[in-house]
């Protein structure tokens, strides 16, 4: 094992075995860093974007950021409520794709596989750039190296991945806990303290009705789908009810309006806040920051709070983590991805699906150079897409069990998928020309990739007979072919496994024609070869080319023609114990292996010999 | 072939027989091109590095740019002198390095082979940012594109001889004969012409002894080795004598000394005017350029001029890709350098040679930025090592073969190499500091590297027992495994191959352990390999590990415990027809061949099937 494999051995750790299946039996409170941190996590990164687009229209548009707050969190009733049904429909785990196979035809199950790649490759973007946002906040100093930072979580996180996080998921608690807890008391205090209700950095209020007709309905419209990336992630409760402890449906459902309320009271908190402090964007400072810093002042439990987000929000983008490798296993059972998809490595974690999603994280984070709020824009419209799917698909499924108050519950997701399809489309209309349209881009790349996988797959299947038995296979003579350089123990050591093989055995040398000395050389290895008498002929070939490989294909070729046997022609390769001996040696390995694969019917194989040089 | 493979196909042309031997037979003329163009073309650099280092002591030095060219000169006569005595007594061709193993022990030839790699490595850098110089010079908007132009040129001259340039040296006669004759006459008509007598920048002639005190010994010997760089390439005529027609030793006698004279001509021309034209170095123009333009006015002429130098100096550093590319292969052919050095590539080239004298000539162009000058004081130092060992090494040939008039061909190559072991040693001290460390650190390391290649080789060889005969090779019984994915084409494919070679073989079918769905699988494999019933048992081989590899290998392990056999494992792997395809395949041939490789018993081979998929 050479040194950079003992490194990334130590990083990730010896092999494992399956794991027993015993799932993590989880109890609500527990439910919250296992499956909701990034719903929760999205409070770091909504009413910021609201802000921005607000205040990219003038000061005097900053008081809606109440009102659309509280449009959002209506929203979000809607979602729980309609989430808490589809706990109750697919108690098996109801993921988007999920419900899509099971209620549409394929096509649409891989739109919202798509909508979900999307999703959670945007959801380790947006979670690593606002926790880098906030750490940058709360230490200016740092800025300057956003990216450099957003890499190193990056690379961490798919570290810690790759070594597969087992059950260390439960280690989120406390980090969990002291962000809710943290956030809901600056919410409290910023709320009650009478210092606090001042207006600390414009001494006038805003005139309420001043400047409203300007406003206009596309930036209402366009704060709002803004401020909707702060409700994806309500999904994923849903996702997991199999991990909860019996009775798990009513255990999921009881975390899902936990996490509701949770994130309903944060958002208008926050929406009130930054109301009544007139907050508006500040270069090098998130909005969560600025209403922290003035509810708490800029001491120590600020920085334990800015601290406290950065991590939460590592662990966030941690989940998707958890997510996507999962989906795309699926996708490669189901021959929609290459089967690649489907491995698991000796970590038993789908080693490809962790490396493709880091590598598009990251490429959009340095497209992005870090910020947040570039990303925005792409974020909702993944998980809004999916959201109506999987509504829509909880409405047929209504449809066709009718179970008791089938239609209240058919209402009540049909309303869910009406309110997130209209947001989608509000979405793909405001956002379209800043950034959206690669989203646009990506889910119709991504299915026309899984049709086309899947279409190939399903020829290959027909080509290879996979549901048909075969002929019985049937036995040639056997001819081996050994290039060999001459009389040495190489030579011994692959002629005698030749001979294993098959009692018909021919060596070949090739002698490039130089100058005319090939004879007194061809008769020197002649006169060796004879002295060894090794039990197995010589052939001399010469070439006028410099290629070894050439004249060897030939003779193979040859062979071919000749008569039907099966050919195998056994390299013979030194091998010194230390790797940057290797390259010393067997420079006729690599051009004969490449030159003869295209030969089907010709097995060529290395001979290694270990040389053990003091 | 792909796509890449068809444009370098296009850019080196197809393969090629080994040329006839038949030799370039050249004349005294021709010889110039060939031979020459290294030492013609150090013109433009060699004058250009004295102004240099005397204007960095003040204005007042610039006149001491006379006697040092004088000096210089009288050197190159010395050198002239010993080469074509070299010429003589090796008229087969005396390289420095065949001229060293013959003379000394093997060390000094050695240390002969480092100073060339180096002397030609810095030749192409250094003639190619001259070029490069002269054309900016020309063209000054090309001055901040210096280095891609540079790195351009060697991309292109590297690609001429990856095709091999054969007889095409001869088209090199047109553009030497142009610079040769060009740059006469402009000294010519800079000597002659009354206007171009005038000082044109400066008004006052230098007030001659002025200043000379401050001077000082350590500036004149600087500015004279620095000069000394203009002598590189005088050896070249010697190390090509067999080219030359019959009577071959007076033909390059006297092509050695036409060399001489021109080159002594424009060395001392160039002086004479630099001198009276008080020629300093200016940023962005060389110092051939002020004289050129000065001497005929900036008009067609003097571009025809400039372009003439660029190619006649991209031509020197060509033909250094003639001669390292030769030095290696012969240091490969004495076991000195990997051997891979010493193949000749489908074009009949050292290609090997050609890609690491490219690499390391870009690496020295990116590292001084393109710039002639910061070259310079690596330059001069291996050149002259070379001329002191080749003439020491003369003199001591002919102490052995005392010929006639031996003691006076003695002293000259005496004084030859006394003259430049003390310019070797002054390169040394003056130029240490400001870049001869590389070449200090440089040499001592090429030759550890010699000396480690050869001794791994004696080893091998010893280990490999090159020089005995082995005992005659032994057959043993073989077992042939098929690890198999199910009962498919491919299997067959694989099991008709294993049965040709052996009539005992196993396949295995590996299954991960997951949710106790194994038996299922199992009894499903089970039944369709009785239906189909290839003659052949197939083991079911569990794993609690992911890797599919691993079980196998253990596997095999167990047969080579069990029985002294010969075991070959046989790969099926699936080859779609398009490149693209090969991924979603065969992710076992590459985990299991590695795997096995450090088994030296065990043959590994890919049983490879053609999938034409519609």
């Amino acid at each position: 094992m050479g040194t950079a494999a003992a490194v990334w051995r130590f990083l990730v750790g010896p092999p494992v075995r399956v794991r027993q299946a015993a799932k993590q039996q989880i109890t609500p409170i527990e439910g919250l860093p296992a499956l909701s941190l990034d719903a929760l996590t999205s409070v770091a990164y909504g009413p910021e974007a609201i802000i921005a687009v607000l205040a990219a229209a003038g000061v005097a548009a900053l008081h809606l950021v109440l009102p659309i707050s509280i449009a959002i969190v209506v929203l979000l009733a809607i979602l729980v409520f309609s989430y808490r049904q589809v706990i109750e429909a697919y108690p098996g785990g109801g993921g988007t794709y999920a419900v899509c196979r099971a209620n549409f035809p394929p096509s649409v199950g891989l739109l919202g596989a798509a909508a979900l790649v999307v999703d959670y490759t945007l959801t380790v973007a947006v979670s690593i750039a606002a926790g880098v946002g906030s750490l940058t906040s709360a230490f200016p100093a740092l800025g300057p190296a956003t990216v450099p930072i957003c890499l190193g979580i990056l690379a961490l996180v798919t570290t810690l991945n790759l070594r597969g996080l087992g059950d260390t998921a439960r280690a989120f608690l406390l980090p969990t806990m002291l962000f809710i807890v943290g956030l809901l008391g600056v919410i409290a205090i910023g709320l009650i303290h009478p210092l606090a209700q001042d207006t600390p950095r414009q001494g006038q209020p805003l005139t309420s009705t001043q400047g409203l007709e300007a406003v206009g309905v596309l930036l209402v419209l366009k704060a709002f789908s803004a401020g909707c990336s702060a409700l994806t992630g309500v999904e994923a409760i849903a996702n997991g009810v199999p991990l909860f402890k019996q009775p798990r449906v009513v255990r999921a459902k009881r975390t899902e309006l936990l996490l509701g309320s949770i994130l309903g009271v944060m958002l208008l908190g926050l929406a009130v806040l930054a109301y009544r402090w007139h907050i508006g964007p500040r270069s090098g400072e998130t909005v969560l920051s600025q209403v922290i810093a003035l509810a708490i002042g800029r001491n120590w439990a600020y920085y334990v709070m800015s601290l406290t987000i950065t991590v939460v929000l590592m662990l966030a983008a941690n989940t998707s983590f958890g997510g996507l490798p999962v989906l795309t296993s699926r996708l490669a059972a189901d021959n929609y991805l290459p089967h690649l998809f489907s491995l698991r490595d000796e970590r038993q974690v789908f080693a490809v699906g962790i490396w493709v999603l880091a590598g598009l994280a990251g490429v959009l984070l340095v497209a992005v150079r870090g910020q947040t709020l570039r990303l925005i824009p792409l974020y909702a419209i993944g998980v809004f897409t999916a959201f109506t799917l999987s509504q829509s698909g909880l409405v047929k499924h209504w449809w066709k069990t009718r179970p008791a108050r089938w239609r209240y519950r058919a209402v009540v997701n049909g309303a869910g998928a009406a309110t997130t399809a209209v947001a989608t489309v509000i979405f793909l209309v405001t956002k379209f020309t800043v950034g959206a349209w690669v989203v646009v881009l990506a889910v119709p790349a991504l299915i026309a990739l899984f049709v086309r996988t899947h279409a190939y797959y399903a020829r290959c299947g027909r080509a290879l007979g996979l549901h048909t038995i075969p002929d019985r296979p049937s036995a040639k003579p056997t001819m081996v072919v050994v290039p060999v350089t001459g009389v040495n123990r190489l030579t011994q050591h692959a002629v005698a496994e030749a001979l294993s093989i098959s009692s018909r055995v021919v060596a070949v040398h090739v002698v490039a024609e130089d100058a005319g000395q090939d004879t007194e050389h061809d008769r020197e290895l002649d006169e060796r070869w004879a002295r060894w008498d090794p039990g197995v002929p010589l052939r001399i070939l010469h070439t006028e080319y410099a290629s070894v490989a050439r004249p060897i294909v030939a003779f193979v070729d040859e062979l071919r023609e000749e008569r039907d046997e099966q050919i195998v022609v056994l390299i013979p390769v030194a091998l010194p114990h230390r790797l940057r001996y290797r390259f010393l040696h067997n420079h006729l390995e690599v051009a004969l292996t490449a030159a003869l694969k295209t030969r089907p019917d010709v097995i060529v194989a290395s001979v290694p010999m270990p040389l053990r040089i003091p």
